[in-house]
């Protein structure tokens, strides 16, 4: 703790050298970032330049995210000149605002015009008109007009996620005819792993690997090598259920099409790679009832922001599981036990509520909690709950029994646990598929859901069997 | 409710219309799934086989995870003859065993000679010696050495993950010398995105990718077409590194190499998408405090033994924090409004430590909390802390004062409310931090102890005070 007096550059030195011993691989050296921590200080913009020169844009996004207040400003100073399209397409929306205010104009156009419109819209899609407009003269006519039919896309949808750059050829075509193609082809986009194959119409009707490409004789037709793999997707999927195709069939990069079924772009891995950690983050910042936007760089204003609400829901339904202990007043002032016991009730079923909740939860998210099986689950939850609470049962009878010397106390909170832990396995259960089937993201609310519901039935079954049987 | 009770074919049509109208385009259709349980119950084979020919491997695999006891050994008993490399791939390890034992010997030798290298270490890593023996004197003598490489470096690397089917050129090769090679080879794997290119010694010292490759003139070097992004991966890395690396950098495929920085394999995106997938997943169960192989599949016996444990830690947290009730008891007894009150201190203790933790343990993973801004988030998180604690101490005390009319009781829930918060913050970032630190999972039992800190602080700060101020 007295750590926490220390001026910020003595502080940095000594966590570096707690940090030593396990310095990892992918992370930059720490004595680089001391290094770049003093260049930022000197305002020494060459080497400053120098020493990020020879680092990967996202690395360098990291760092500017990582910065604070006046330190991300003086960086910002510094080096905005030297903010490209990559970096800018790296940089976590939270930030990217800041940085624009940076950027000199023509710096920000050439970014722009380097970047893939798949990023474009990223970059604008939460921008106000002035901004867009600002932004999309910045493009080429035809640049343009992709990020703007990417745009007449609903938000989360694949149409957002594509880009616009493909690489086809004629179904007819032979493996040499496009090698020659594409080696006659000024402008192809950065990364490709596939040539799709189109019909006159413009519908997709199959893909070729590179590597099948590579390997066939020059006569081949590209017909004749396609993969099994071709799933075109519709550009109005949702984001997620596009993560979660490229996840099951291990796919590179899949062609989306309209509703007319016409290619209109495509969608690579390491975008869906990048969709399914987004979403496992909203569901686990969400199953903690934090904002899905936290991050640990947030200010402390933000921080409050993301979480006050949420502990406001929780405070009123602490309040309602009161209410209901201070229905049974008179009862707890007789039997002072109840008071010390009655917490045991609630947090064993708000331990197993969560438990079955975050792994309905998490199954949603996976697709394997479909209409065939869901009656199996609850069923099977239901008989999990009954059995947990026979077992907890048990022990805290026992417990309580040897505690305050009571055989009806003991049955009294047997009873509860038992009626708690089944309600809370089908509170944990029913309460996200509820949710789902309300079109509502089951991971959002459900644990307050669920506590509340394992409070209220905890103290009410407690302290109302206690008022039957022990008075 | 009555709907568990109707048998479970009538279930399911009913299921089959609630599911309808939002079909998912990537599930399996509703019918088609209909029509493989009647084929598996008419023990009709051919149908089944005509009816799973056109599906990926992936969804078979799936169908045969969801079927359960009878159905799941009826389905096996059929389908058992049909079952490749694959599918077998594709099965969770939970299941995994029992497709084993019913697949005849030339099957299995089959599927595992299909594999590639990654797969079969995948499949027989848990396995005991003799079954791992039997399946690797399927292999032919190169794969069998490329599994038995694989399998000496420790579980959950990079070596453990790598294929060792690699493409690669010597560096002094044109891409016309290439493509000839590739042409000619008869041996290639299924799915390669890059040439790796290596000096006569095999380090490998950059790749292509073939794009790049496709795209550009026979006499280009290859050296002059080598990507920025070239980063080799030690085999002994670890995989959720590797997943973390791949994601950052935007990687589809990077080369492994030994300790003497020879290539010994290449390591896909597929492969790395699936272990993030994989980290999340045990990070939100084992916040949860569910075993981190649980899975919606799951029989009762097995859901029961991955979340016993769990309850019994927690019922003995409950204990611990009843015990501090338990001193006050006195007190209690005298005003009863305490034990209504109390467990409000407690909720908003562990919901605020709750949110501390999952952004801390999220904030581990994805290596955004690092030795360069631990004290910065640690001062933020108490910073915060306070001010929750402020915010709610007044709102506590207003409604504490309206409810029972006491200005002493106000002030001591709002004091109490203000300790608990402040220490739930610095438990949830401390906490985590003390588990990286010492080489466990920060995600593993944290919860745990961060509410049972919550619970005994709030339990012991709200009674102690009321003990002292109010008597």
């Amino acid at each position: 703790m007295a750590e926490e007096e220390r001026p910020d550059q003595q502080d940095q030195a000594a966590e570096s050298q707690v940090a030593d011993p396990d310095e990892d691989e992918f992370l930059p050296r720490r004595e680089l970032l001391d290094q770049i921590d003093e260049a930022i200080e000197a305002e020494d913009r060459d080497r400053l330049n120098a020493l990020l020169e020879p680092m990967h844009a996202a690395d360098i996004a990291d760092i500017i995210e990582r910065l604070h207040g006046a330190d991300r400003r003086n960086f910002l100073q510094l080096y905005s000149g030297e903010i490209d399209g990559e970096i800018l397409s790296e940089i976590d929306e939270g930030v990217r605002e800041e940085v624009l205010e940076f950027l000199p104009p023509e710096v920000l156009a050439e970014a722009v015009r380097e970047m893939d419109s798949d990023d474009v819209v990223d970059l604008i899609e939460d921008m106000d008109e002035a901004e867009r407009a600002g932004i999309l003269a910045a493009l080429d006519d035809s640049d343009r007009a992709a990020v703007q039919q990417s745009l007449a896309y609903p938000e989360y949808s694949a149409g957002r996620l594509m880009q616009s750059e493909v690489v086809t050829a004629p179904e007819h075509w032979t493996v040499g005819e496009t090698i020659d193609f594409l080696r006659a082809e000024e402008w192809l986009p950065e990364q490709f792993y596939h040539i799709i194959l189109v019909d006159p119409r413009r519908h997709p009707i199959g893909y070729v690997a590179l590597g099948r490409l590579l390997s066939s004789p020059r006569a081949t037709a590209l017909r004749e090598i396609t993969e099994d793999s071709f799933r075109p997707i519709s550009a109005y999927a949702e984001e997620g259920d596009v993560a979660y195709a490229f996840n099951q069939y291990h796919l590179i990069s899949a062609p989306v099409v309209d509703g007319d079924d016409r290619l209109v772009g495509v969608i690579t891995m390491d975008d869906a790679m990048a969709v399914m950690d987004e979403e496992h983050e909203e569901d686990i910042l969400r199953l903690a009832g934090v904002g899905e936007e936290s991050a640990i760089t947030d200010s402390v204003t933000e921080t409050l922001r993301q979480r006050l609400p949420w502990l406001m829901v929780n405070l009123l339904t602490a309040v309602l599981a009161s209410l209901v202990i201070a229905v049974f007043e008179a009862t707890i002032q007789k039997i002072v036990a109840l008071a010390v016991l009655m917490p045991i009730v609630a947090s064993m079923g708000g331990n197993a509520g969560t438990q079955t909740l975050t792994v309905a939860v998490r199954a949603l998210a996976t697709k394997s909690l479909t209409g065939g099986n869901v009656w199996r689950v609850v069923r099977r939850e239901a008989i999990v709950g009954v059995l947990n609470g026979l077992a907890f049962a048990v022990v805290m009878g026992i417990v309580a029994y040897i505690w305050f010397d009571g055989v009806s106390l003991a049955a009294v909170i047997g009873i509860a646990m038992i009626v708690n832990l089944a309600i809370a396995a089908l509170a944990g259960i029913l309460i996200p598929l509820a949710l789902e089937k309300a079109g509502a993201d089951p991971a959002l609310a459900s644990g307050t859901f669920v506590t509340t519901v394992t409070d209220v039935v905890g103290f009410f079954a407690f302290l109302g069997l206690a008022s039957a049987v022990l008075l």
